[in-house]
């Protein structure tokens, strides 16, 4: 059983956390939180040890009468693994501190590629962390890139992409984020979303436009992929329908020529998600609405939904397997990670 | 086992089939929908038999591969009870039918109280229900004023209640709905949540005003209370804690004279529910925020959160077990049905 | 001709600003802005003098293209009065630079009242402020309150109020303010609106609760009057309907039954404000709703809607009157504002 | 003097009829509308006749104290053109009328080109309209392509254009649209506004995808122009710098590496249209952030910003002018429009 502890209980965090427990293969040894919020109903729910993330914490949560198993530090030296769920760009700061503990680690998207060196995508790059100490989990934009790329680039080559990320502004939780109202485009091309794809798929050609929009669920893409051959629309849908972690929806069902409201948006895919039963109404997978997709020469355009919470929940549990070769096979992994969450 | 039927699988029937699956006493024998659209999804998963709402929509239902197991007179043939939840003010146009073929039935809340000519709180007045054949389970704002009130009413004697409902304007799969960026106040007072207290709390004095604003999550309720005597915070707050499906919540967590947000919308909520892994993410209790409650002479001031979704899906269960006289008192019934849906 | 200063070239100062220029007995000599962005637009194409808030900051001003004529200090010397439109309770900070110069100073209500000593409605209690040096226009929520209780007091008398402030969460141009999809109440109770009603209507009691919702435009009050003799509806509309900067909306038409939505919300009463040509779209006076004025009893419930922007604007301007005593009667005053402005 | 008639007083009627009354060749001779709801504010505030939809209206008109002048045929008799502001694909109903009464009419982007067999854009096809009798004046979202697409095209050649339109969901007084929290995909691609532009810059090559968003204000156009040759970012701002109603504007300003926010979405831009005092704070120019093109190779990468509301307002000026031939060159009609709006 290899020994998980996660650095950063929040909306990653705590989803890797409870994910872990549905595994044969891992346990949760602790979690850190840096204040004694709501959010560690969870934890302690589950009964997950409680580190504070640092000794001038250890009060406020003895205060709210939770239990503290003792620092960061504690939780590093007991752990097999360390998925560093902290603030963005500021998960490398604990590298050091994981190195000399001889303990491995997981960051995520919000870390840039280089001072990690190793970013993971269980469908397209598995194998590049096998044994690896440290591992950077890309992002949920570019997990769900990848997924969907991937099986075209492999049967039609891909000669460019250009996608439009529309960007959720916080998560469900964040509510002093905004803009309230308003569209704000993210003025640097490509936005960080297209170079990032390259770290999970070498050499690919990919520029990526992004808007935030005032919405709390879900990130669209819009995607423009200029293939090597010209796609046939039901291949694709076929070849999507059995890759792992991909969902195709309907945004609207047809009858006698009426076009009936089916899954027409994101907010009906959460409500989907919702009424599978999935933990947390989460959706794991890449929902890519089957009647947007289209093809013209070589062009294929298509969109699809991706639940920023949620999609890269699976990859760090893989992530935890290749860098123990607990699996050698990609396939093997996510199968396995895909049962234990009932997901597909 | 009482043999339930769904007449209407959205938003509250799909929760209520749910519930009912979940008692030892009832089971699910169909479910009716008008059209095969992805709800319908959470009815296949489970095995529930699916009926169509009309002979003329079986085709639609076959086209997309659904099994129809017959129309909704042929559910209402076989159920002990059906659960109407078809959208408000239309549901009582199928009361001859229920009545012709002698089974019971439960309305919501969007349907008037005239008519049917029972409201149906546990709590509040669960014995009004006992061998009912028609009973009508109050919306989830009158649920929620009826949860909070009783106990107030027990204690200290209500003289009369100022309640302002900000109302969110679509449950979050209502991706149709406005308003967008625009607040809307009811323009007539009482508006109709006040006088429909009434129909739980008889004799109550009550007006309520309320605002539509654009979010998807909970209503909350501005709530001034006059007692007949004093109130008491500490002593009131106790009360609640021991109420059922009445929730205490911290809007802020105090650390040196600090204000540190714990849950202080309902955003943070609704992911209070997600943490404490509620089935769909559903709160079934009416939250109350500890820190907004207040007294001023004989007026008590507080703030609560309505999940409309979900917090009269238990009322539906105790309705049933009280129209069957399953159970002769609220307080069995209710920690029955909590002890099922795992909620307090 | 009153010397006007600026300090503070945001939301509320670029619209004194304006404002002043339509006035026949003042002028603006200078505006203060902290950062040459695309706000000082108005201040360039009206000609207005810039200065910096700091030396440091004159370069990047420069940088920009705009030429700086002074710092905050050179315009406090040269002007007569300094409208501080600073951020909210930084303004005070200010007081000793204006009292070393002898130059009066008007801050707005995100101040408190007691380091300033003075609070100001036009309505209600324009002489208090008459040749004071330091004065305090009240927020746009109490100026709100001030101009619908006020007359009701004259008329009834008021036993006590009770409000429910439904607030939007930022101003249009502040797109990075949320919540998102949530509703955050105000737990402290009574929340600060109440208490500072009392520095412009001596004694009235009156206590608020307020709540934040995702929307730009306009905050609506539910307003719960307890008179000391009954209302009657027609009449307080008559009194509103006469009384200065209060414009009486209705919500919908009614044609042979049926409501015809009109102006239902605050969206279209902004429109409302469009239509009518107003500079910027503003809304300078308090809209109610005049299909939900309802009275039972001595309680009186109505609902009104605030243009955050700029109800405040013309009480400024009155407020520089009454310091120089440039009008001894406020209804003179009043007026002549308004009329300068195109309001009533 | 051209007389023109109004029919449909909503969004894009009331602004065209006040745009016309800015003009020295043109007149309003009276405005059509369905319902006498608070939008006529503007028709009575201007003097403008007021003509019923049809006769059954007329009564309601009278009982809200509005003069009617006749109803729609009595204006199209009058009038030389008929503006049709009417709901989309309802307008091309009203041709034969229009034609039997032998005037001449300008219909909205909302309907289709086939049936009135001209489409216009001031700028990229001006002569195609001398002398028409029937319009159709492009949408919102196709003049503002067209603006910046056309100079594009006269100095590097298009290849080929991919744009995603991120659309607002309704303007700011429709406050019952949606989606709330959602994102909403256009599942047909291209979208209608790719084929649209064609009609008016023949034989561009252009896909268009888009999606709906949750604010009211402006769309947000992510535009990738494959060019001819390859395009210096320089000398394209210059172009639009001087092509009239394009309008750049700077998302972030720099200071020592800093990046401060200036005009960084769509909020902050209309906050610009109404600091520089426009009319109803409308921006009629497309605004397009110097920050946000880029280009790589041949591709050049920008981002636009459409004012849905007031955009096609000046072309419908032009397109007057053209349909009467009161000036044969585009220029001198935009030129002379701008002058009266106030714009550049």
């Amino acid at each position: 059983m290899i020994k998980v502890g996660i650095n950063g209980y929040g909306t990653i965090g705590k989803r890797v956390a409870e994910a872990v427990t549905l595994q044969d293969d891992m346990e949760i040894v602790g979690v850190v939180k840096t204040k004694p919020t709501y959010e560690l109903r969870g934890a302690l729910d589950a009964g997950f040890p409680v580190f504070a993330s640092t000794k001038s914490k250890v009060d406020f949560f003895e205060e709210m009468g939770v239990k503290v198993s003792g620092v960061t530090e504690d939780l590093v030296e007991i752990a097999d693994v360390i998925i560093d769920c902290t603030p963005g760009k500021l998960g490398v700061n604990n590298m050091d501190m994981y190195r000399k503990a001889g303990t491995k680690a997981i960051w995520q998207g919000g870390e840039k590629h280089a001072p990690i060196g190793v970013s993971f995508n269980a469908l397209t790059n598995y194998s590049s962390s096998i044994n690896a100490d440290f591992v950077r989990v890309v992002s949920c934009n570019t997990t769900g890139l990848g997924r969907t790329l991937y099986p075209l680039r492999q049967k039609y080559g891909i000669d460019n992409v250009q996608a439009v990320m529309v960007r959720r502004s916080g998560d469900p939780k964040d509510s002093d984020r905004g803009p309230l109202n308003s569209i704000e485009p993210v003025l640097s091309v490509p936005s960080h979303h297209g170079p990032d794809v390259q770290t999970i798929m070498h050499g690919i050609n990919i520029q990526t436009m992004a808007v935030k929009v005032p919405t709390t669920i879900m990130h669209v893409h819009c995607i423009i992929a200029e293939l090597d051959s010209e796609p046939n629309v039901d291949e694709i849908l076929g070849m999507w329908e059995s890759t792992p972690r991909v969902n195709l929806v309907e945004g609207f069902l047809n009858k006698d020529g009426d076009k009936i409201r089916n899954l027409p948006g994101t907010a009906e895919i959460m409500e989907l998600a919702r009424d599978a039963l999935y933990t947390r109404g989460d959706l794991n997978q890449i929902a890519v609405w089957k009647d947007g997709v289209h093809a013209f020469g070589k062009k294929l355009y298509y969109y699809q939904a991706i639940h920023q919470e949620s999609d890269v929940i699976p990859e760090n549990i893989d992530a935890i397997r290749a860098m123990f070769n607990l699996e050698s096979d990609n396939m093997a992994s996510i199968l396995k990670t895909n049962k234990a969450l009932g997901i597909d």
